[in-house]
């Protein structure tokens, strides 16, 4: 009996951690929901997430290019920085951003505590530097408690920083798509419609490049691998850091997750819509293209992979004091 | 018995409203929680309030300018607007507005609903017109619902765009501060240097311009009435709209609920810190110059004005489709 009591709840976790038992077989596994979150780690990040102090201008946070209202990205060609500095790339979402191997679209940060240090010392992101940005946190003394509480010690330090916004970054998954509901046994979760789009995306290849439960960011592959891309962007991808010409357009496959949420499309924003970039993807990577059903099928499926978003209350910054060094928008 | 049981929820109600009885006769009242909120409406309102679509860019929102995390305003001496445009005038709280006889420092708009129509189209703030503003809203399945739910018809229009906004306003308000506390009748909310400094704050004139339950917000005064306040800031106050010579430097007194977090202060910026804008209030005001010890009472009164932050849930915004007109961050 107690035995039978302590088993099922076991059972039931192991469903939910390796819920593709419904459907075994299937290439795409459903998102699971935060795991092992050190929750004020992660509050203190979300609140670092959204604070534009930790910019030059005071004006420029994560969330204003990675927007939580909106799927994670600007939905920008590219992005908006500092002094109204024109990004050269797309903004990637920061949702299920976790499950990468890598960051950014070259892979050039190992992981998201990595990459959290780049974009603040970024001169047409944050345009910041890290001793700043250190040097405003230090000021606020709401700050200076909460690292405290959560590290053990007051002080402040980048490495810190970019912890607590990774620990918070752990939480932007977003399980419970219909198409995972489906993955998950629900049988009336996806239309006719929706399901012959998925079996074009499986039959057709794309899911050579599009697994896992992220449906991408496991991998580095040629964009234009049957026929070549033409942009004016200046991306090399994976080149840019190996200096190996066969690397040249290798990016990361970017996860299809909310991909509904994450337009325009492709590294240069050049996508417009969902049937553009899979047209593209057919034709470029597959040496295939698709009749307009066939595109109208697969775009309904992409959108089945909306999942529930991120919910929490906006966060209430700790203001800053007296001593605390003010922003700098338009000075040198 | 029946009278009774519902006699003393009313008088309860009565006490909520006319908060004041606990300590009759202060001239201050306490902040009184939304009241009459259309929820559907606010929502909605919340939404736009939080979309850069509103934007020429796609990437200002009012909270860009009123940061909800950050007391309301964006802590900067003068707004960053579209393409780094740097503004004319200290971004004032968005907290508690609805409290205003009229809106802007110099009351241009008559309530929040004319207000709300103003950054949108303004050049230097959102650079959009009301006309691409519509047409984008009018691109947004998910909108098109919403307005229809809210007012019983899918048009939109910017009569219910600005009617929302300033309904997610009315929410806006901050009750229960330490000071509503002890209004309310707590004797221990206020320290014996928060009261010394309300008396202070009493007897020595304030409470001639910051009164009523948003302590300003209420008249428009003289910046400089006994000596003259020097700017470089070309703003005229109400002369602007009047062109009465007499109205030169008359400003709409701010609210000092929650100036702790609305630094810098004056419509202008130049004041970093609450010390540095009491000094120049007791000098310029009222005649009165206060000891190093004084104003620090008056301080730390001033910061038990804070009161409880609108606290809610970040808003998940309705995706753009294929047919939702595109931001323009770069080009004319
Ligand atoms: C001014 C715009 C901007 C700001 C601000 C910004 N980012 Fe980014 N972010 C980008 C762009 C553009 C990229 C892609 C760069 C590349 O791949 O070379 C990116 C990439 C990322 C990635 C990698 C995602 C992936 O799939 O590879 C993560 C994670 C991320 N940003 C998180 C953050 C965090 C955390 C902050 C704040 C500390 C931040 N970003 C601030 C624009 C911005
Ligand atoms: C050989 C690998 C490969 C195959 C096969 C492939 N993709 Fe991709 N996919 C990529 C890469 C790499 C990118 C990023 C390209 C870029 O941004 O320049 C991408 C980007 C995308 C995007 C845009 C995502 C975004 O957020 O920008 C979509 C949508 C997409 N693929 C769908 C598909 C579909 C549908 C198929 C099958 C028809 C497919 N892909 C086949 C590698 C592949
Ligand atoms: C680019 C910065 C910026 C943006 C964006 C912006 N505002 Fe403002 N807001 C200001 C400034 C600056 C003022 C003061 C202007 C004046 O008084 O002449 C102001 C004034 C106000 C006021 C008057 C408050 C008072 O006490 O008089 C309200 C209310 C307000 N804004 C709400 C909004 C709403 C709603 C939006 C979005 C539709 C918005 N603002 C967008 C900067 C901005
Ligand atoms: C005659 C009217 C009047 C009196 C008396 C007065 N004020 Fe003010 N107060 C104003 C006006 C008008 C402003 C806005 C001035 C400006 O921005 O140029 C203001 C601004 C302020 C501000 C800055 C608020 C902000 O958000 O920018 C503070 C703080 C303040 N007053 C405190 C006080 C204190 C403390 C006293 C008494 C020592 C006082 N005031 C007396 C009219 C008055
Ligand atoms: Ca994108
Ligand atoms: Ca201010």
């Amino acid at each position: 009996m107690k035995l039978n009591r302590l088993l099922i709840p076991a059972l039931l976790l192991y469903a939910g951690f390796q819920a593709e038992a419904s459907r075994p077989g299937e290439p795409i596994q459903p998102i699971a929901p935060p795991q092992e979150i050190n929750l004020a780690k992660s509050e203190l990040g979300k609140k670092l997430y959204f604070d534009p102090r930790l910019s030059k201008s005071g004006f420029i946070s994560c969330n204003s290019c990675h927007n939580l209202s909106m799927g994670g990205t600007d939905n920008l060609k590219t992005s908006i920085g500092h002094g109204w500095a024109q990004g050269p790339i797309n903004a990637p979402t920061v949702l299920n951003s976790s499950l990468n191997i890598a960051q950014f679209w070259d892979g050039r940060a190992a992981d998201l505590k990595e990459q959290a240090g780049g974009p603040i010392a970024n001169p047409s992101e944050m345009g910041f530097t890290h001793e700043l940005a250190i040097s405003t946190l230090e000021g606020i003394p709401g700050y200076v408690r909460e690292f405290e509480l959560v590290f053990g010690s007051p002080a402040v330090d980048i490495d810190k920083v970019t912890e607590a916004i990774a620990e918070f970054e752990k939480t932007l998954v977003t399980p419970n798509s219909p198409f995972d509901q489906w993955l998950l046994g629900d049988d009336d979760a996806l239309s006719a419609k929706e399901l012959a789009g998925y079996e074009l995306f499986k039959l057709s290849g794309c899911i050579a490049c599009h697994n896992g439960p992220a449906m991408g960011g496991n991998s580095f592959q040629k964009m234009g691998l049957v026929a070549p891309y033409e942009t004016e962007n200046a991306a090399e991808g994976l080149a840019g850091l190996t200096g190996i010409d066969a690397d040249r357009f290798k990016f990361k496959v970017p996860t299809l997750r909310n991909v509904e949420l994450t337009y325009p499309y492709f590294h240069d924003g050049e996508a417009e819509t969902l049937a553009e970039a899979v047209d593209v993807m057919g034709r470029l990577q597959l040496g295939r293209t698709f009749s307009p059903e066939e595109t109208e099928q697969i775009v309904a499926y992409l959108k089945s992979l909306t999942g529930d978003q991120p919910s929490f209350a906006l966060p209430i910054l700790p203001p800053s004091t007296d001593q605390t060094p003010r922003p700098n928008p338009f000075g040198n």
